[in-house]
């Protein structure tokens, strides 16, 4: 048997036989019932009782002290940049392991991403490496960390829970406190994930969701912003809804705002959801358990487990080749795929696309090899479910 | 009776008592149906079947080569312009009469406002004022339109179909030609509209709906560019999709895209709403009718029609107040809110709103005077439904 063959084997005996895709949504809870009341009111747009209702249930579940619902993640991303003061012509740090999405979010602001390293232990960001390359590279002028090559002030980092695995959020703290860098985590793919019990994305000055249909819970098309300043988040839902002074009847808007309301349709889908919630972070811990036993046995494979102290939420499973079976990478994806089971590499690391080849980065050893030996596998949370094979 | 109770009195005769909203929804067909279908394809997200559907009945429907479907009117007015050609340092001129979106727009693509006056006939931009005012500001320098005060190329125009009335697109798209300018029609409220038989939005290189909660169909949010250049469009869903080139697992996006797909669960709403297009259009004309009908004898108070040779959805219903009347404007809003009705005045232009103070504009006296004299009447769908009061 090759390699291509063991894995291809390993993920059929956890979710049986094709087609099998990396990611779907479950919708077995209350999603019928929201979805009738909001069409019964006529409230299907960008007031309702769910968006108030989701804004409240999230704040809950992560124990952020506010949520204020968006469109998708990209633009709570963006938002959420512009309220930590990145101003146009400044720099942010973000992993070049990454989606597209988190350059993209700086770059509308007017500020230039700068690649950042990642660790094998979370896939995340390397605040140690970090650490060591600004020491080299910066000058902290009137408490503005200043790029020495570029002269530009690096305002902010913008950490990711790669798949769901939590970062090194207390490093990275620690790193942005003396660095005077506004942080920001990108918890995109870590709803559920927590760093010695506290939710991922209520550690920075902000913390941005997605529901995005591949998520572990879904809207559709949404997102979120985690805030602890109660201030900072109403002017988060201020700018959000297009910076619309309330009157009665007069149309006053006092600032550059956004139409990046989450519709009350989409808030109805995701209340139902999250309720849900905890049995989808079941499942997929099953789905994890199973993989690792299949996986015994398979050589120059290791499967991706939550970092220490941490709770992941496994939102997708993820195997790492051994480097000396990283060249079998696409053997092994056309192999798996041909069968019908939807695997993909890592995203193409950031600095490698033509409209982020001109931006800073720090070496990227670590980042590099992962894009070479990663390989995510087949994850929704109805492959866990009991009953499920 | 004064002006405002006399004008509450001809509401009431129309829409029955309060409370009565501005404009609401009207879900009576097939809403149901394509949600269950989506919920149980599990096809929610951004790609599906409802999201094609609804760009083919868009196009049918409008008579456009190509629809490309988006999260919202902004996100669909921010990308037309870019694909315009809008860059940054550039101007754009606009009504100073429209939501603040239009404006919005513009700037998230680094470009200036250039607020233009509008005509009492179509509420929308005057091309004959215009023109006379681009004769006397601009040099054209090598097919380029530049602004002599301040050395900024003039780039595109967006007339904008106020309340669904079309604005005279002949003579704009006249100016447009002569000035070496990029037209995008801002259809935002005129779906259903049409100008010598032809439908808002298909005259210039590109133009842009919404079907936000207000509009005369909505998706919850949700917008869409329409293109007749069959490139163009391709790079249109290219870009509103995150510019991934396809592949079958690889992640490479070969420019800045944006995430400003329409969710498939919104389409399905759009294509339930969009079957009932003609049944709303009647209605909102009856309700026309009936206000005319009752703001006969009621002074100093004129019911806006739809311009000549023109074909208008009445989306929000219009009345102007005499000039020597506007002093009651406030009064007229206080009585009938009060009541019950919900009424407003029109936007209040854009050049007094703080973040577009600086921007440059023309004289913009009928502007100014439609914004004293303008009331919105309540204007739903099933307020002229056959059975309806």
């Amino acid at each position: 048997m090759t390699l291509a063959q063991s894995i291809q084997a390993a993920i059929s005996q956890v979710v049986g036989t094709g087609p099998v895709v990396l990611h779907e949504p479950r919708f077995a809870g209350n999603e019928w019932a929201y979805l009738k009341e909001c069409l019964d009111s006529t409230f299907v747009s960008s007031v309702g009782k769910f968006v108030d209702r989701f804004e409240i249930d999230l704040a809950a579940y992560t124990g952020a002290k506010h949520a204020v619902a968006v469109v998708n993640g990209t633009a709570a991303l963006h938002v959420a940049l512009r309220l930590g003061g990145v101003q146009p012509g400044d720099e942010v740090l973000i992993p070049a392991l990454t989606f597209v999405a988190t350059a993209n979010a700086v770059v509308y602001g007017g500020a230039t991403p700068h690649f950042v390293d990642s660790e094998e232990c979370t896939l995340g960001l390397d605040p140690r490496a970090l650490r060591e390359y600004l020491q080299g590279i910066t000058d902290i002028d009137q408490k503005q960390c200043v790029n020495r090559a570029t002269g530009r002030v690096i305002r902010a980092l913008v950490p990711m829970h790669t798949f769901g695995h939590p970062v090194d959020i207390e490093g990275t703290l620690a790193v942005a406190r003396d660095f005077h860098l506004t942080l920001v985590e990108d918890a995109a793919e870590s709803l559920g994930s927590t760093f010695h019990g506290r939710h991922t994305g209520t550690f920075g000055l902000m913390g941005t969701l997605s529901f995005n249909g591949n998520k572990t819970i879904t809207t559709g098309g949404g997102g979120a912003i985690l805030i602890n300043d109660t201030e900072l988040a109403k002017h988060a839902k201020h700018l959000t809804t297009t910076a619309k002074v309330s009157h009665r009847w007069e149309y006053l808007h006092d600032e550059i705002g956004y139409n990046y309301r989450l519709p009350n349709i989409n808030a109805a889908l995701g209340c139902a959801q999250l309720e849900q919630l905890p049995d989808f972070l079941a499942a997929k811990r099953r789905i994890f358990e199973r993989y690792q036993a299949a996986f015994v046995g398979v050589p120059q494979v290791r499967l991706i487990a939550e970092p220490e102290g941490c709770h992941s939420n496994y939102w997708l499973q993820t195997v790492l080749l051994d480097e000396s079976a990283a060249g079998e990478r696409d053997a092994i994806l056309a192999t798996t795929n041909g069968a019908g089971f939807m695997t993909r590499p890592a995203w193409t690391l950031l600095h490698r696309l033509a409209p982020y080849h001109a931006c800073p980065k720090m070496e990227l050893p670590v980042a590099e090899s992962l894009e070479r030996r990663l390989i995510n596998l087949p994850s929704s949370a109805h492959l866990g479910m009991e009953g499920a094979r």
